[in-house]
C-alpha cells in the first residue's frame, strides 16, 4: 500500500458531482442552463471531438474564447484526455498571442467566434498550428465543436492531482511573460481550503464575471465541479447586468476585484441609493490588490458582506482571505492563510515583527511547482521551498496581513516607503473621483517622487487645477506621500481582470 | 519544489483554528467549557507534561478515559509531540485490554479516575508499564496531569499527512483484534470528504455521544480542529439527556446509531409524542450498519434530517455517505463514496450489476495502510490496493450503496461490534467445549445481541444451565459480546472445508 498514491488520484469531480447532482444548475450563460448531467455529457462529446483532432494526454491546448458554458466543456474536456489548456487572455493582441503560443508549443488552438478575427490572424502568423471553432452555446446542445464527430477513445475517470492542468501566462508586474504551471493538486486544495473558511451549502451558486482565462475565475470552474454547487457566467462585467444577476440568479457567492465592486455600486445608486444585495448573498471575495478603505465602509454601511482576499496565479487565486466573521473587525485586512497554506513575511531575510512591512512568501499545496520550460525563472521565484511574491505586506499581531502593494510599484521617497495603493485610495475617497492611479517618477532630490493619474466623474466640478484635490489628500495623507502632481485623464489602463496597470500610466 | 512534500505537511489544525477563532467554543463537557485558546493551551500544557513523563516522538500512547475535555487535550498532545495514541475500549476486560497492550507495545498509559480500578488491575499484569492519572476537567483549568511540571520541549507545528496518528484495535472478520493505523491523512481527507458531502457553517456544533475511542467519536474531534467548531461531548449516552442537549446547546450536527436514535425518539415521545428537534439540528449521521426502515420512516415523519452513512475503522468512519438532498428519496442507502473515496461492489471478482449483491471494496486516502506490525494480515485484507471490507452490499441504478449485511456473520449489537469467531474463541477455551458457534439474534432494544450454540465434549460435567459457561466467559469478554443464550446441541453444521456455517446455526 502506498499512501502518497492513495492520495494522489481522486474520482473526475465532474463526474462525480453529475452522478451525484445530475439535475443540479452546473453552468449557466444568459439564457443558456446546463446541468451536471449536461455538462458532464457536454465534456465527454468535446474530448472525443478534440481526439479527432488528434490531442493527446500531455499536448498543450490553447483556449481563446469568452466565457461562456462552451468554454467550461473545453475545460472539463482536456482533463479527461489528460491534455493542458492553455487559456489566452482574449484582450491581447495578435502579436502578443503569437508569442504564448510560440513560447508553450501549442498544438491545437481552440476559439470561438467572438475571437475569429485574432484566430485568423494567428493562423496567418503560426501556419502550422490547427485551429477549431467552438460552436455557440444553445440550449442542451451540448457538442461544442460542430458537427465534428468524436472519437472512440477511453477518457480518464482519475484526476491525478500531480498532473498539470494548465499553463497559464503571467507578466508579474514586471516585464516578460511566462507560464506558470497550474497542477489539479492546486485547485484542489485551493477549493478545499476555501471552503473551510468561507463555508458551503449545496444551494450555493458562484457568479464568475471575471474572465475564465485567468485564474480568478477558472478557480470558480474547478470549485463548482468540486462542490457540486452552480456557476453563472457572464460573458463580460456590466455593472446593472451583474446587479440584476445578483438580485434574480439565486447566487450566494460573487468573486469581484474592486474597480467592479464600485461600478456595481454606482449601478445600484443610479436605481436606489444606498441600496445593497438580497440576503443570499453572502460572501462577496474581493481580490486583486489592495481595496480602498472607502470601498469596504461603503460595502459595510450597505451590509454588503465583503471579504477580502490575497492570491495570484502562482498561488492558484486565493492564498489569503479574511473569514466572514473577522469582515468588519478587520477591515482592509486580506485575512489569514488558508488552511493548506503557510505564510511568511520577511524583511532582509528575518520574519518582520507585527506591524513590519517585509516582502510576503507562501508555501503549500495550493503554490505552483514553478513555470513551464523555465528553471531559471523556476529557481529565481523560490528560497527554500517559499515562493517569493514579490507583494508587500505585514502581519498584525494576531496575524492578519495587510498587503500594501506590490513590491515593483513600491515608491521610495527620500527613504521612505510610500505605497500607491495607499495614496489611490485616498484620492478616491474624494466623491468626484471614478478612478486614481499613482507612480513614482524620478526625482533629482528624492530619489522618486509620487505623481497620480485621476479619472474625474462625469459631472465633476473639481478644479481641475489639481489644487483642490490635493488640498483634500493633504489633510489624509503624510507630505511625502502627497502627489507632486495630479494629471486629469481618461479611463485608467487596466488588465484583463481589471487592475489598474501603473507602468502603463505614464505612456 | 516536490509537490509531494508540499501538500504532505498541513499547519497544526487545532492551532490554526485557534488563532483564527480564539474565543469560539471548541469543547464542551457538561459545565465545562473550552474555546479553542482553551484547548491549544491545554494541548500544549499536556504535551509537555507527556514529555515530562518520557513521552517521545514514535512512543505508542495507550488511553484509557471516558469522553470528557481532558480526552480532547491528551489527543491533541500527543499529535505536538509526533506520539501515537491507542485509544482503548473502556468496556473491555483488563484481560483483553492487557493482551492489546502488549500486542502494540505501548509505553505509558493515560488514565482518568472512571478507569482506575481497570488501570490498577492492568498494572498487576504489566508491571513494567508506566501509569498517569488524568485530573478532573474543571472550568479553565486546562492542565490535563495534576500538578505535574511540563517539560521544555519543542511541540510541533506542522501535521505530516503521511504519519501515524492513532492505531486502534478492531476484530476484523477472524477473531483476534489487531491494531488499524489511522494516519492524519485519512483524517484529513475524510474531514474534508464529509464537508463536501454535508457542508459546513462557521456555527456548525458536533454532538458527540459515541465513545471517543471508536472512530466514530475521534474523527468528530479532528473534523472539530479542521473546522474550527464546536464539539459537544458527552460522557455516555443518555436519551434525554442528549435531546436536551440537542436543543439547548446549539447542536446543528450528531453522529449516531440506530439503538441510539431509538432510544432519542422514544425519549421524545416520554415528553411529548411524535415531536422532533429544532431547526438548528441539520444532519443525524447515522452509522454503524444498516438501519431498520421502521426508524427511517418515524424520524422522515418528524421531519429529523437523518443521512445515513457506511464506514469501518479502516476507512477513517464516513467512506459512503448520503447527501442531505437524497434523504428522503434513498431512504435505506448509506449514499455515494465521499470525495476521495473510490467503491466497487465485486462478485467474483467482478462488478456487479446494480442491484446485484457483492463485497464491498474501497480505495482512497481515507483507507488504512493496514495493521499495525500485521504485514500478512494487512497483505490479506487488500486486493490490487482496495481494502476488502467484508460488507455485503449493492448498488443501485444511480450508484447509491445499500449495505446489506455488514460482514457476513458480524453482529452490531447497540452499535457496538461483536465478532463471533471472537465468543467463538473464549467459549472453545473451556476444556468441557468441544464446538462453538456464535450469531446474532434480532433484539427490540439492542438491534442484534448473540447467542451461542455449543457442543460439549463427550464426558462433560458442565451443568447445561448455561449459567456456569456464561460465568466463565463474563471473566473474559466485555458485557456486550456476551451470549444471551447458549444452546447446548449436538455437531454444528461445516461446510466441506470444515469451516462452520454461522447461517446454519438456527436451523
Amino acid at each position: 500500500m502506498d499512501r502518497i498514491e492513495n492520495a494522489r488520484f481522486l474520482p473526475d469531480w465532474l463526474a462525480r458531482s453529475a452522478g451525484s447532482f445530475p439535475q443540479r444548475l452546473a453552468v449557466q450563460d444568459g439564457q443558456t442552463r446546463w446541468s451536471f448531467a449536461d455538462l458532464d455529457r457536454a465534456a465527454s462529446r468535446t474530448a472525443r471531438q478534440l481526439a479527432t483532432l488528434g490531442v493527446q494526454a500531455g499536448d498543450r491546448v490553447a483556449l481563446l474564447a469568452g466565457n461562456s458554458c462552451t468554454y467550461v466543456a473545453v475545460v472539463h474536456a482536456l482533463t479527461r484526455l489528460g491534455a493542458i489548456l492553455v487559456p489566452l487572455n482574449a484582450r491581447l493582441t495578435p502579436g502578443e498571442l503569437c508569442w504564448q503560443l510560440r513560447d508553450v508549443r501549442a498544438t491545437l488552438l481552440v476559439h470561438d467566434a467572438r475571437c475569429a478575427a485574432p484566430a485568423t490572424a494567428i493562423g496567418r502568423e503560426l501556419s502550422d498550428l490547427r485551429r477549431a471553432a467552438l460552436a455557440e452555446t444553445a440550449g442542451n446542445n451540448t457538442t461544442a465543436i460542430g458537427a465534428l464527430p468524436g472519437a472512440d477513445v477511453a477518457l480518464r475517470s482519475l484526476i491525478d492531482l500531480d498532473a498539470i492542468q494548465a499553463i497559464m501566462y503571467t507578466s508579474g508586474t514586471t516585464g516578460q511573460p511566462k507560464g506558470a504551471i497550474i497542477t489539479y493538486g492546486m485547485q484542489w486544495w485551493n477549493a478545499v481550503g476555501s471552503v473551510l473558511n468561507l463555508g458551503h451549502a449545496p444551494d450555493d451558486r458562484w457568479l464568475a464575471c471575471l474572465p475564465l482565462f485567468h485564474i480568478g475565475g477558472l478557480s470558480i470552474l474547478m470549485r463548482s465541479a468540486i462542490y457540486g454547487i452552480g456557476v453563472i457566467v457572464h460573458e463580460r462585467f456590466d455593472a446593472a447586468t451583474v446587479n440584476r444577476s445578483l438580485r434574480e440568479d439565486g447566487v450566494t457567492m460573487i468573486s469581484v476585484v474592486a474597480v467592479m465592486l464600485k461600478r456595481m455600486l454606482d449601478a445600484l445608486d443610479a436605481e436606489q441609493p444606498g441600496s445593497g444585495y438580497p440576503p443570499a448573498l453572502r460572501c462577496v471575495l474581493l481580490g486583486g490588490g489592495p481595496a480602498p478603505y472607502p470601498l469596504l465602509e461603503e460595502c459595510a454601511r450597505r451590509a454588503i458582506p465583503v471579504v477580502q482576499t490575497y492570491g495570484l496565479t502562482e498561488s492558484c487565486s486565493q492564498a489569503v482571505t479574511l473569514a466572514p466573521g473577522d469582515a468588519l473587525r478587520k477591515p482592509g485586512s486580506a485575512g489569514r492563510p488558508l488552511m493548506p497554506v503557510q505564510l511568511r513575511v520577511l524583511r532582509d531575510g528575518q520574519p518582520a515583527p507585527a506591524g513590519e512591512p517585509g516582502e510576503i512568501y507562501l508555501r503549500g499545496p495550493t503554490i505552483t511547482p514553478g513555470y513551464a520550460d523555465r528553471p531559471e525563472e523556476t529557481a529565481r521565484a523560490f528560497r527554500d521551498g517559499w515562493l517569493a511574491t514579490g507583494d508587500i505586506g505585514y502581519l498584525d499581531g494576531e496575524g492578519y496581513l495587510y498587503v500594501l502593494d506590490r513590491r515593483a510599484d513600491l515608491i521610495i521617497s527620500g527613504g521612505e516607503n510610500v505605497y500607491p495603493a495607499e495614496v489611490e485610495s485616498v484620492l478616491l475617497s474624494h466623491p468626484d473621483v471614478a478612478e486614481a492611479g499613482v507612480c513614482g517618477q524620478p526625482d533629482a532630490q528624492w530619489g522618486q517622487v509620487p505623481i497620480a493619474y485621476v479619472h474625474l466623474r462625469d459631472g465633476s466640478t473639481l478644479s481641475t487645477s489639481a489644487d483642490e484635490l490635493l488640498a483634500y489628500a493633504g489633510q489624509r495623507l503624510a507630505r511625502y506621500k502627497l502627489p507632486r502632481a495630479i494629471y486629469f485623464v481618461g479611463p485608467l489602463p487596466r488588465n484583463a481582470s481589471g487592475k489598474l496597470v501603473r507602468r502603463a500610466l505614464r505612456e
